[in-house]
């Protein structure tokens, strides 16, 4: 087991440094590397594959509820971008801009999309016409850029890859349907498959969209206490509509104006799987979602019959639908255990020579370490059974975190207080006032992450001021 | 059918005008959108959808072989770059240029990737140390941006969307394998999926890309004689290696210099389908990468009964694995009919009420309009042999038109005859030298296509010059 403390010894302890672990995971677990261009990351196989499995979920729910991908252009002519004030104000300062063709400067510069509201206004606006041809649903997978100054592997980078959907109504009503639609997509996405529990509500005036109306929000906590904002949903109104001249013709003739919404999650959502299951040994993935589930291990590989079975076992699992991996190369098994330990390979079988003998293998959980012996026969129906209970572990585990580290406050010293020994959700009522949450923001240093849709009754006034309540508000210092 | 005739004649037909009818299609089967920024196209829902089939069916002929997925920056320092004197070379005059984040000048200009061989490169440099860790086989989706100076939709923009495969290797036959291998993935492809019979052949000096040693590639000939290249795959011996310094300890602990290859195909594959399979009533999809294979179509849809059992026609055939839509809309069947030929769906099932009462239904093929009764209970046998039909002819038809249109020249004026009636693929023999192949773009217009794998002797010395041949060549105008 020498190999094995070489390996992990590489990986700084999350109790000691919790940025550090971050950063030696993604690198160890061979998730990323860093290009030339400061702020631009790799995703290497590794990572990429865990994307590929939460895209294909995710766009198999888009297209259950009816919605198709499209491809936009890379490029936003600065002309366009300026058509939403509010928009242009949030983005603009961090636009990549390309000024030059080949060796002819352009007559406009062109943005690299940071998103892509603008050109999705642009092309509704040409192809509607009227109500019969509302609503539109679309999606585009792609990558947009943000000339961010301070970057993070997966949480903040200057170009990151993610999913933008934009649709277009004919009634306010059937945008803010869309809009709560697809928060709840991604709530259920998040706790299904990447087995983390999210706090749905909405954002506060201060932290909502550039653009939108109202903006919807899933946060995660993430094992050390903090806020992941891990998926949004945005309501936009007419707004958009108003500046891109955005008309269709409803069922009395009359000109009406479209109403939008549009919404995302990204690559992002890997650092949340990493920060919120991941341990001091490395990652441990959700086996819904992992690239492999299982790792055929065998142990003394030289004696006769081994590589065979292992062979066996593997093909077995396979045919089962089981997303298997075997290792046959000459490292030691304790380098193995603890490099598919690192990737957070959900379950290792293990087979040697005296196991063959008594017809059965050891699974060993990456979660927890418990073992269990299991007849060969067997394997089929207990491998799927444990997937779906360290899945259901997982999930049980976060939401513990969680509820342990959400703290309620009647007072900014109360808050205060908590911050001093913890880090987490703080709860606390509020009237409403921007002057309020910025006061907060000063004072202890926690933005709101949201209004949740789960209000509770904590006080009658607001702590800061003492002004009526109107809302639970949620606090936390976040990724 | 007036309805029918209004659509159909805002189509210019392909015999009167073959570019204009390409782009009549591409804009009326609602597969391109134009966007404010000049050459750069909007992919709809339904060519995207058509891409998807592709991609999906592509990468998993990658994985099958080894192959994975990873995600590189979008953009190339200029001095990056610059490693590569032939490659730069090739590039620099269509790159887009970064030169401002957010309100600050850039030290360095910023490239949008053109293509991302020198980000593979530096890639590789970095993470491969030993034999142990060759080869490296990668593949990318993305777009890549090239500053086109004129653009055609699918066939040449300034953003399209492709896959690019990087390899490294131990050595320079493996590269080559590679290289081959990844050739042959894209024929076979071309071939059984896209019903595109191909060319398969080695691109000369001249057309070779930009830092390879060699270029092979897929030819493809389109509906008027045109010829579309349609894939390549590049050998790069340790050009690249050399310039970005990739070496690697082999076997006898030696740093050795690594063996590259790169391949890719694009979204120009979707107007290879167009132009190969189209006709003067719309799009033609070969059925295996059609985004639906069968549209159900209910006449007399008032009558009672006629929407039911349409319907459980539609789930049925779902059911069965046929990708199925159903048009329940109010347009008239007429309308629809032109609707959905004009979409290339392969099948058309219309069902009304005298059908009900005989138990069956009719299916038309989109390729030859050829009807066929069926009885409710064998569609779904007769479903997909049908489907397999038109796949078929669709091959055989492209191929007649292939060997109609392929032309050998003994000399200069037998080209210059043979195209003063004829476009099409002129075969003839060629010594080798670059002058030549200049003298016969200059004399006839034609560049060199490929000297296919398949050879044939058709004179013992170059028609152009009366040296010795060397090789049978194949010249041919290009989109």
């Amino acid at each position: 087991m020498a190999d094995k403390k070489k390996l992990v010894s590489e990986i700084t302890s999350m109790d000691v440094d919790f940025a550090q672990w971050y950063t030696d995971i993604v690198k160890k677990a061979e998730m990323i590397d860093y290009s030339s261009v400061k702020g631009c990351v790799i995703m290497r196989p590794y990572a990429q594959a865990l994307w590929e499995n939460i895209q294909k979920t995710l766009d198999g729910m888009f297209k259950e509820t009816g919605h198709e991908n499209v491809a936009m252009p890379i490029f936003i002519p600065e002309s366009l971008l300026l058509k939403e004030a509010d928009h242009v104000e949030g983005f603009a300062p961090e636009c990549a801009w390309v000024t030059h063709g080949g060796s002819e400067k352009l007559e406009e510069r062109l943005c690299v999309r940071p998103t892509s509201e603008t050109l999705f206004c642009e092309h509704y606006a040409k192809i509607v016409r009227s109500w019969r041809d509302l609503p539109k649903l679309y999606n585009q997978w792609c990558s947009v850029v943000r000339w961010e100054k301070t970057t993070r592997p997966f949480l903040r980078s200057r170009e990151f890859w993610w999913q933008e959907g934009h649709t277009v109504h004919a009634t306010e009503e059937e945008a803010r349907e869309e809009t709560m639609r697809m928060l709840n997509t991604y709530a259920t996405f998040c706790e299904d498959y990447l087995a983390i529990p999210v706090l749905k509500g909405q954002k506060t005036d201060k932290e909502r969209f550039a653009g939108a109306e109202d903006t919807y929000t899933i946060e995660a906590m993430m094992h050390d206490g903090k806020a992941l904002q891990s998926g949004t949903s945005h309501y936009f109104g007419d707004g958009f509509a108003r500046a891109f001249n955005m008309q269709f013709t409803d069922k009395n003739n009359t000109l009406q104006y479209m109403y939008q919404t549009s919404w995302g999650v990204s690559t992002r959502l890997i650092g949340a799987i990493i920060m919120t299951h991941g341990d001091n040994e490395g990652l441990v993935l959700p086996p819904k979602i992992a690239p492999f589930q299982l790792v055929v291990i065998p142990v003394a590989a030289h004696k006769p019959g081994v590589i065979d079975k292992a062979t066996e076992l593997y093909e077995m699992l396979k045919q089962a639908g089981i997303r298997t991996k075997i290792d046959v190369t000459d490292n030691s098994p304790g380098w193995k255990f603890a490099e598919y330990e690192m990737k957070g390979f959900p379950l290792r079988l293990e087979v040697g020579p005296r196991d063959i003998e008594n017809g059965q293998c050891v699974l060993v959980r990456r979660d927890n370490r418990e073992k269990t012996v299991v007849k060969f026969e067997d394997l089929t129906t207990v491998v799927p059974k444990l997937l779906d209970e360290v899945q259901q572990a997982l999930f049980d585990k976060a939401l513990k975190n969680r509820e342990e580290h959400t703290y309620v406050a009647h007072s900014i010293e109360d808050m205060k207080n908590i911050l001093k020994e913890h880090t987490g959700f703080v709860k606390s009522m509020w009237c409403g006032d921007l002057a309020c949450e910025e006061k907060v923001k000063e004072e202890t240093g926690m933005p709101s992450r949201c209004m949740p849709f789960e209000q509770e009754h904590l006080d009658d006034v607001c702590p800061i001021c003492g002004k009526p309540a109107k809302k639970m508000i949620v606090w936390g210092i976040a990724y």
